[in-house]
C-alpha cells in the first residue's frame, strides 16, 4: 500500500502565481470560505507569501524517510505537504533537506508536525508552516506513500492541488478550481482597493454596505 | 437583547496614557495582581505597548457584523474589545475594518477569537491581540451587542474601562479606579529603578528585601 | 525539606561552550535522540543561542521566593532552570530578576511556567525560554528548593547539567557524559557540511544514503 | 482587599428548584442563550442535576484556605462556587471538605480548578463540576475572598447567582432575572414535550418548524 | 454552493453488521492503519458499538439547520455525521433531534462539535461521538450541504462511507472496499482468539511471535 | 544503548499493599506534596485502585515492541509504567497484551500515551491510565530499553519505585522512601477519620484547625 505517484497534473504557474499575490485571506473567501488549514498552522518566520503545487506525503509518525522519496518528484516550484498518519510534533525535515529542497526548485513545506533549525531555514528563506517547532529526530524505518491524497490539518489536499500560505496560514485551492478562483480573488482584490480609500477617508461601512435598514429589521436597538 | 449603547464614560485621557507608560506587568501589580485577560491572547506583532478605553463587542461566533456597528461608536483613542457568545477563533477582523478604525481615531482591538491579513496590520501599525490568527471568513446575519459588559479571555470588561496591553498580554483596569491604579503604578515604577539600580550593581534581593531571616524562620536549609 | 545544594559540579567551559556552537538539533541527535524538553518551552525572541550549567529551582505555585535564593548560587555562565510543583503559568521572572542574574553572570532562564517583562528582557538580551507568557504576579511565602533534580518540560535535569538552547527549542546534556556528546556532536557536523555541498549540488539524499534498494525490499511501488 | 461578605441575597428556593427541573440546556436557551461556564467544565459523575444559590470564593492559586472561610456562610442549598487568581488545576476540595459542607446543608461545588477524593465524593453523592481531576495539595498561606463578583471558567458570577448543572455543563442565572428565566424555561419544556411526540411519530423538523420555504429561498438545491 | 445530495449508495448491511462485530481497533488494524478520527473523539457514554452508512453534513459553526435537513435524508442503519466549516463546540443536537433521528431509523451521530442532552440521549440509547458536551445553542440562519464529502476530525468521510464507532474511538472505512476489509478484519478476529489462549496459559509474545531473534540483532542487551 | 535490566529491587509487598489502601490523594500529602504524575493521566474505567511496583519502558514513538519484552520482567504484583520518547497518543497496549499482563500477575499499566480495546480490558478488570484513548496501531521496528529511569507524564519514575494509582490519578514514590511514607499516609488517615466526624456533626474547619485568628492577623474582612 506504499505508493509513489510519479506524474501528478499541476496548475499553470501563471495562475499559481496570480494566487500567491492574492494571499491566503483573499483565497479562502473568493473560493466560498473553504479550504484553510487549521490555525495551529504557523509559519517559522514572518513575512513569507506563495502559492505552489502540493506534493504530498502520508508519513509514519516519527518517519522521515518519505520526505527523502518526495524530493525526487518535486519540481521548480513545488511545495511539500507532509501529513502523519498518526498525530506527531517530532522534527521531520531541518535545514540538510531544505537545502536539497531549494536545489531541486522547491519552494516551502507544510507539515503538520513539527520542524527543526528553523533559524537555517529562516536565514536560507525557505519558509515552513508547522504544528510544532521541536528538535526531536526521526526514523527512517517505516514505508509511507508520495502523492496520494492526505488530509493535513483537516483539510483534504491532493496532490497538485495549489497551496496559498502566508502570515495569515495555509488554505487548498483546488487545481481545476484554481483558474476560476484568481478571477474570483482579483475581482475581490478590486473591490476592496477601492472601499479601503472609502473607509480611509472615515466613511463607514455601516453605510457603504447599507447596513442601517437591515439592522434595524432584525432589531437591534440604539439606547 | 440586542443593544447598542451609545454614550459611554471614558477615563480622562492623562490618566489612561499614563498607564500605556507603565506597562501591563506593572499595571497589574499595582492594582493587586488583578485584572489579567488569559495568557493565550497575543500581540500580532511585537514591539506595540497601548493603553486606550473599550469598547465592547459581544458577537455571535462567526459573524462580524457587529463590528461594523461598534466602529461608529469609537471616539479617538478608543480599543475593540470582542467576545464571541460561544467559542470561536474566525477571523473577524481584517484590514478594511483596521482601516476604517484608524480613520476614526481607534488604536487597536483585543479580540477572543481571530484576526487575519496580520502583514497588512503589521505594516499599519494597528496593534491587535487575539486568540488565534486565521484566515476563517465570518458572515453578517445574527445581531449582538455593543458597549454591554462583557467577558473577554476570563476577565469582566465594561464600556470605557481601560485597556492596558503590551508583549507581555493584556490588562483591564476598572474606569473608576483608574487614576489611583496610576498612582500606584507610577510608585512601583519608581522603586523598581531604585531597585534596578542595586541589583545591577550586584547586590542580591535577599539582602535588598532583607529575605534571610524569614527564609530561616520558614526552615531552609543550606547544605 | 526545602534546601539550598551551594556546591554543584558543572563541566568544563570549554565543553559548554563546544555545545553553544553545535546547537539543540545536533547535540540531541548526537546522545541518541535523548534530552529535549516538550516542544510547548518557546524563545520569548528568536536568534539566541545559548548553552550554560544548570542552577536548578524547585518552586511552589505562583511563589518567586526561590528564585532570590538561587541567584546567590549562580555563577558565571550559569543558566536558571525552574520547575514549578504544580503546574502554572504565573509570571515568576521579569527584568528585575534579570537585571541580577545578568550582575551575577548568569546567562538565561528555562522555566516550565511564565515569564513577564519580555520586551524589557529582550533589549537586555537575557534569553528566556518558557511555557508562557503572562504577567501574573507571584508571592514570596512558600518554601522550595535550589540545585536538587528536578523534572522540567517533562526532562529530568540535575544541577550542573547543562542546558543547550536556541530557537529550536532546549536540550539538556547529563555533565558526566558533556564530553563525549560534544566530541559526537562536533563529527555529526563535519558529517553534515559534506552532506550539505552534495544536496545543494542537486545529489538526492535517495542516492547520497544508498536508500533505493532498501525501500525496494520494503515494497514501495512508483506508478 | 480580602473580604467575606456576609449577607447576600438569594433567589426564593422554590425558584431555584424550578430551574433544576428545567435543566441547563433549556435554561440557557430560555434565557437567551447565555450563562454558560466553559465546556471543559465537567461533572465527577454522571446523573447529578443540581441548582442552587452561588457562594463564590476568589482564591489564589494552589490555595485553598478561603474554601473553609466560605464554608461558614453556606446556607442550606447554597453551592460554593471557585475561581482562582491565578489559573491552576491544584485540588482544592476533597472529601473532608465535602463532609463539612453536607453538615452545613451546601449541595455541591464548582470550581475552575481541579478536585481530588472523587471516588469518596460519589459515594456521598456529593456533585463537583471541575476543570480538572488532580491530586495535588494545596496550602492555606493567602487570603483571598468570599462572596465577591468572580469570573469562573469565562462566566461572570455574582454571590446569589443561581448555578444550574447537570451532565451538560454548568450554567448561572442572575438572581434578579431568575423568575422570569424559569417562566420562560417552563414554557419551552412544554413546547419540546408537544415536538417531542410529533417527532417520535416520524414527522420532520422541516415540516413541524416549516422551514422548506426559507431554505429555498436561501438557495438550497436539491440533486 | 450550497446541496443536498438525496441519492447515495450504501455498503451491503450485512458488511456493515460485520463490521460492528470487529470493533475499531480491529477494523483500523485489518485496513492498514487508516480511518480513524482524532483520538479527541469521545462516546457520551461507555458501552455503545455501532457500525453505519454515513450520512454527511457541512454546517456553518454554531447553526444547526443542516441537521433538520439531513434527517429527511436518513434510511434504517444511517448514522449523521457533521463537520463544522469552523471550528466549533457548540451544543448542535439534542434529545429532540435524536427523537427525530430514532423515529427515522438513524443510529447516531459522529459530531466534530458539541452535543447537549447526554442524560436524555443516553436513557434513549441513542450514541453520540463528539468533541464537546456543550449546552451552547444554535441557530438556523446559514445554509451547509448535506451528503457531500467532508474532513471530520482530521478524516476524509464521503456519504455511504462505513462509520464504525465504540469505546475506542471512531473509525472510517471505504463502502468500496467494506467488503474487504470485513473479510480481513473477520480474519484478525480468528487469529487473535487463538492468540489470546496462548497469553492466558502464560505464553510470551516474544515467543509466540519469534521475536528473540530479531531483538538480538538489532542489537538489545539484556542486563 | 536499549538494555533490558532483569534484576530490579522491589519495596516489600505488604508495604505495596499498605499504600493502596490509603489511595493517591493521601499519599501524595503524606510524602510532602510531591510525585503525582500529570492530570491528564486518567484512568479508562472508575473504582480501580492498585498500588504496585513499577516496571518501566522507554519506547520509541508509535512503537510497542518493548511491551513484549517488558511483559517478560513482570513479576507478580508488578505494574508497567510506559513513557515514549517523542510525545505520542498512539494505542500501544490493548486486550492480548492485558491478557498476557495478568497471565504473569502484572496488575496494570500506566502509559503516557494511548490504550485501546478499553470495553475489553474493562470487562477483565485490568486498570490503565492514560494519556488518551486511541485504537491507532503501532509498529515493532525500533528498540527502546526496559527497567531504566524514564519522565512518565511529568515525573522521574525508577524501575521499582511504587506506583499508586485511583480515580484522582498516578503518584510515585521512591522504593526507599515507601515505608516511611506508608507510616506517614496511615497517620494522616488516622486524623482524617477523627475530623471528619468532628465536621459531619457540624463544626467547621475554622474552628477545628483554629484558623480564625490567623486570618485576622493576615488582614480579613468580615463585612
Amino acid at each position: 500500500m506504499a505508493v509513489v505517484v510519479q506524474n501528478i497534473e499541476r496548475a499553470e504557474q501563471s495562475v499559481v502565481d496570480g494566487l500567491a499575490e492574492c494571499g491566503v485571506a483573499t483565497v479562502h473567501e473568493a473560493q466560498g470560505r473553504k479550504g484553510l488549514l487549521a490555525s495551529y498552522m504557523r509559519p517559522i518566520y514572518t513575512g513569507a507569501s506563495v502559492a505552489a503545487s502540493a506534493v504530498t506525503i502520508s508519513a509514519p509518525p516519527c518517519d522521515n524517510w518519505m520526505v527523502h522519496v518526495a524530493i525526487e518528484q518535486v519540481k521548480q516550484g513545488d511545495i511539500l505537504v507532509l501529513a502523519p498518519t498518526s498525530p506527531s510534533n517530532a522534527g521531520y525535515f531541518g535545514d540538510l533537506l531544505a537545502t536539497s529542497m531549494q536545489a531541486r526548485g522547491g519552494v516551502g513545506l507544510i507539515i503538520d508536525a513539527g520542524v527543526r533549525d528553523i533559524r537555517d531555514l529562516t536565514a536560507m528563506k525557505f519558509p515552513v508552516w508547522s504544528k510544532a517547532v521541536f528538535a526531536q529526530g526521526t526514523v527512517k524505518e517505516t514505508l509511507g506513500s508520495v502523492n496520494i491524497p492526505v488530509v493535513c490539518a483537516g483539510e483534504l489536499i491532493n496532490p497538485g492541488d495549489i497551496i496559498v500560505a502566508d502570515d495569515d496560514g495555509v488554505c487548498v485551492v483546488r487545481r481545476e478550481e484554481a483558474a476560476e478562483v484568481l478571477e474570483k480573488s482579483r475581482a475581490r482584490v478590486a473591490l476592496e482597493e477601492e472601499k479601503r480609500k472609502r473607509l480611509a477617508a472615515g466613511e463607514l461601512g455601516l453605510d457603504i454596505y447599507k447596513m442601517r435598514e437591515r439592522l434595524k429589521e432584525k432589531g437591534l436597538k440604539y439606547v
